[in-house]
């Protein structure tokens, strides 16, 4: 198998520490044994410490997109009303989910780089008072925009509505408060921040969201029912319903040990300068980032493509000159902006390499540009306690 | 992480070999880039080899189940028939997924440790000319029997339903010949015969069954909504819709190359000569098949578990003390019938050792034991020019 060392700067997968891609060496156990049992427990427990909640946590084998089905096959019987924050492509998924499992979306559309006003969220409430559960994506992954959930965890405290949150690209490097933003329902995935490889996915639901999950008859759902998961979970030893990706669960085990023994306070902390150091850079080279900044992402940084050259040109240079890959556009933003994903392992080291790259290969494609500035914004970023 | 040396002999997870599980250690690459476009094309044309069928292969992230429900979810309307044959638990498994996704689910029900007979599923048909599918799983876990997919692919030609085939713990390891048979629909996964670590499933299907799905507008899934598979398994370069599993899709290309290079008639060979040698050796030690021997499986023997010992005592003895894992039994088969897997990377030496652990583990139990005679049985079945 031909393999390459291209050093991954996308909104995910994320570069994986290699303690966490050698734990996944370790041979294969009965996933329906004691010691499964207590590798499973201690990850588990280790998901609800990072999502901040006392509530369990459940592993799905699939991705960020199972759960985010999980969330909502689960809840919903035909005609139920769902209100979906849509402002990029995955607020656009949620929506498209709810209306494959029979459900109504109701949306409110947000511009595609700005977020959502969480009033709007109350006042669609207060006009639809049969809307059974919000979706918000915390961390629009397509347009680099942040969320405000705890503003929204605060406005929807005064209706029944559950609330769902997708913190697939969020969690372990922003703020995500699942107890204390009263999220009843928040899913993420193993590749982004978490550090993990791709495949798992993650679920926590609150006492409300299993009180509306029991009592919905006959959900269209049979890999990720979460009662089963439920069940299987507080069985002795506890287990999943289905065979579960076992490599990957040592890997989530090792990557989670990652998160502790950095802090995730501190975590979230080394994020927060990345994504400033990134957005310095990328001013420092006169270009534009594409939402606005207030509040763009702490984990993806998306930037317009500067006239004159094409995405192709751009990030083809990136990865075949400087082997450093960056994302493109989704969507009617293909061709339109470029991503830098700053999540997980990266430090300035990565942002140094990569604003070099982009640096020399901007240089090579006709711009004017002072070799240095933008390496020296991200180092001017970073404190030296920062490091 | 604890880890132990623990030998599976259960009928999946099995056994991974070191080239396998050290290929999950490779770098994460870029899932939606030229070389992972490369490493998907090489392992969805290796899947299609060992399925014996020139159409395409598709790889889920999740576990067989989600294959299974993959196959039902996305050719079902509501209220649509489907014939499931129903001898074990796997069985029961795919008329849970017709009734969780709206179908009504007809069943031939057949006795566990029984075969079905090909002619009650000609009849069924006959009787009902609007059955829109019929499900077989090839190799009953729960009981070790192989259902005749050969003769039932005969019947199945004199009618429309699509044949929809479970092979998820035979698919390398046992006669699976999709092209021939005419299965429209076959499953497997990914930690039983073709021994590869769990948590990827695959699927494929002939150009009848694309014309099913084609013709069902709303189909009740997302996450595994197979149009999306074919879409972004034709782009170039190709892909998954969802981010995959990729370090098991690395496992899964080595895996195969693993297949190949024993060739799959040899595979086949081995796993027919350890069932027969498995077979053999309880024999000497005068336990009993619980399957008819007539149909009794090539890649898992369900034994009778003797009068005057418990399934804790027995299973525990073996794994304690000898480190071999065996499996129980399922359902109403709990503490009835304990089950040895022989799939995947399973030799003369596993058996050897397994055999030997349970000549020790029964004379411990208080049961007259000629040390020796079971695992003589193995090496008598083998020809020197069968190892």
């Amino acid at each position: 198998m031909e393999m390459d060392e291209t050093l991954l700067m996308i909104p995910g997968p994320t570069r994986v520490a290699q303690r966490v891609l050698k734990a996944m060496s370790e041979n294969i156990v009965n996933h329906r044994s004691a010691l499964f049992g207590r590798i499973l427990t201690e990850t588990t427990e280790m998901m609800s410490d990072v999502f901040r909640t006392s509530n369990k946590s459940y592993l799905l084998t699939g991705s960020g997109t199972a759960a985010m089905e999980a969330a909502v096959a689960n809840i919903i019987e035909p005609g139920d009303k769902i209100l979906n924050v849509v402002g990029g492509k995955f607020g656009q998924r949620f929506a498209q989910i709810v209306e494959a499992f029979g459900g109504e979306s109701i949306t409110i559309d947000v511009e595609w780089g700005k977020a959502v006003n969480p009033d709007d969220i109350g006042y669609t409430l207060e006009e639809n008072d049969d809307i059974k559960a919000v979706t918000v994506v915390h961390n629009e992954t397509s347009t680099g925009v942040a969320n405000p959930i705890r503003e929204i965890g605060k406005i929807m405290d005064d209706y029944d509505a559950l609330y769902i949150v997708d913190t697939v690209s969020s969690l372990g490097g922003d703020e995500v408060d699942v107890e204390s933003y009263g999220i009843d329902i928040c899913v993420t995935g193993s590749q982004k921040c978490l550090a993990a490889p791709p495949g798992m996915a993650a679920i926590t639901l609150s006492n409300d969201a299993w009180r509306v999950i029991e009592a919905v008859d006959n959900p269209r759902t049979y890999y990720l029912n979460l009662k089963k998961y439920r069940k299987s979970g507080d069985a002795e030893p506890p287990e999943t319903p289905y065979t579960p990706a076992v490599s990957l669960i040592y890997a989530m085990h090792e990557a989670l040990k990652v998160i502790m023994e950095e802090g995730l306070s501190n975590r979230i902390k080394r994020h927060k300068i990345a994504a400033e150091a990134t957005r310095n850079a990328v001013k420092a080279l006169d270009l534009e980032l594409f939402p606005d900044e207030a509040v763009s992402s702490t984990t993806v940084t998306a930037v317009n493509l500067p006239e004159g050259v094409t995405d192709g040109e751009l990030r083809g240079t990136m990865r075949n000159k400087y082997h450093v890959e960056l994302a493109g556009g989704q969507d009617h933003l293909k061709g339109r902006i470029f991503r830098i994903g700053h999540m997980g392992n990266i430090t300035h080291r990565e942002l140094i390499t990569t604003f070099s790259a982009l640096e020399m290969t901007l240089r090579e494609l006709g711009f004017e540009v002072e070799m240095g500035e933008a390496v020296a914004a991200v180092a001017d970023t970073y404190l030296p306690e920062d490091l």
